[in-house]
């Protein structure tokens, strides 16, 4: 099943794709209505129920997608998660993984456009494979984790490079108001069971700059999941994103940047493209 | 005014501190229910008027304290920014403020126990002047930072200093569930005009171990307000912890760490203190 978050009519809601349009599952799954809600209330197989008998009530083109999980209580990225993007950066791996926090308003949906500040010109793009957790959990061991997540989906984790190098600390560079896309949906499990088999590829203006398969992670999403439970709980909602691979534009040599007009697309195997056109930050 | 969030008779509501009792706002101000939810709404002025005419309808005794917003949408923290800190640390001071973030789940309110995790020892206290933002704003001008606050608060940063230096990324060491604190409760901005002219200090046990003046801060909150508003909005119920000065445990000789059964306290002059008891994280 591919769910997702749009806006249809001026009223945002959640459903999932078929036959080329969207079951609103808003209006059928009362009181929930959002996505993350639904996860909340744990009524996946009622949803997938719905979609099977129902027929679509918007057709793709009609709605406005928004984040997958448009309000996710925690974004936790990890930094540093592919060897050839490690040597690129000349830092060098570490044991444990690397967590930094996006938040929820540095992201918008597929096809919507993703802003470069007025206050840089740095702006870079980072395919990744984002999870959505589905079930709670504290502690979770490496060999249930995949039992925690609701479904996988691409994420552009659109980075101002010059702010990410003001400190030590990534979080000024990660949090650009709508610097970075989520979707264009959320893949359920039992259609990806192992997220180590998926290719990834980003494309900026149709070109691959970006292309890696999934078994290249150096946390794997099973032992992520172990050490940040460890942390703290993973409730239904939260989202991981996994890394990015070897090819971001600040580390070649010129630069390459996003700039307004330009196209990024991030495309995984068994889910689909996110695709985004750059503007600038309205003056 | 001292506004709080808390729980009594079962209940989670918010209120203002009035006689050594609380006035409950949340059976009031309908249909808030929570602090955040009121500075979303902008009705300050009128829980000030409610405030003057009740009376208290709980002792504080019968209470229960929460985080003074126990759900905002960010928590910006501010590493190194004392001196004093930063020379202790080996780190040498950045033209930027460092920032990284905790989630709403590390953090509890005044007099609840604070936890020491199972798998570290490592628990240090950071004693912090923390602001509510109480109005929206992105580009905020230093010069009108001040006006986008709702009012001031103690923060107990808890961090796990071993997994905080697992990486470069501070986020594991900082977001352990239940290992900071925040209370007892938010000081309007009217009792307290000038944020730079406050007193701060961390007691562990009755001793002090940390000790300071808000004028010392390296970046001061307006820029601060004005740096983290380039980035994104901030929007009422943000909390900004503004940095901790020097004196913490992880690097004096012994390590001075925080115990189960220990007793710790941020003072900061005109607002009050916050004191949590330490305990370990359950079986």
């Amino acid at each position: 099943m591919k769910l997702l978050s749009f806006i249809a009519n001026g009223r945002a809601s959640f459903g999932a794709v078929k036959d080329n349009g969207v079951v609103d599952l808003g209006t059928r799954m009362a009181p929930c209505t959002t996505l993350r809600q639904m996860l909340e209330a744990d009524r996946m197989a009622e949803a997938a129920k719905l979609v099977a008998s129902a027929a679509s009530d918007h057709s793709l083109d009609e709605i406005s997608f928004a984040p997958v999980i448009p309000d996710p209580g925690k974004i936790i990225c990890v930094g540093l998660n592919y060897r050839d993007h490690v040597a690129e950066t000349g830092r060098t791996v570490t044991e444990k993984p690397a967590l930094f926090v996006r938040f929820p308003c540095s992201q918008v949906g597929h096809l919507q456009p993703i802003v470069k500040p007025k206050v840089s010109d740095d702006f870079d793009y980072e395919g990744e494979l984002a999870l959505v957790i589905g079930k709670e959990g504290r502690h979770i061991p490496a060999s249930r984790a995949l039992d925690h997540i609701a479904g996988y989906s691409c994420y552009n984790e659109g980075s101002i490079r010059d702010w990410q190098r003001h400190t030590s600390q990534f979080l000024s560079g990660k949090s650009f108001a709508e610097s970075g896309s989520f979707g264009p949906w959320l893949v359920t499990t039992d259609e990806i069971p192992d997220p180590s088999k998926l290719t990834l590829q980003t494309r900026l203006n149709g070109t691959v700059v970006q292309n890696t398969t999934t078994d290249l992670l150096i946390t794997a999403i099973p032992a992520l999941i172990a050490y940040i439970s460890t942390i703290c709980p993973l409730v239904p909602g939260d989202v991981i994103v996994t890394g990015t691979p070897g090819g971001v534009g600040a580390k070649r040599t010129p630069p390459l940047w996003m700039r307004p007009g330009d196209t990024v697309e991030v495309e995984i195997s068994g889910i689909g493209t996110l695709r985004n056109k750059v503007i600038t930050e309205p003056a």
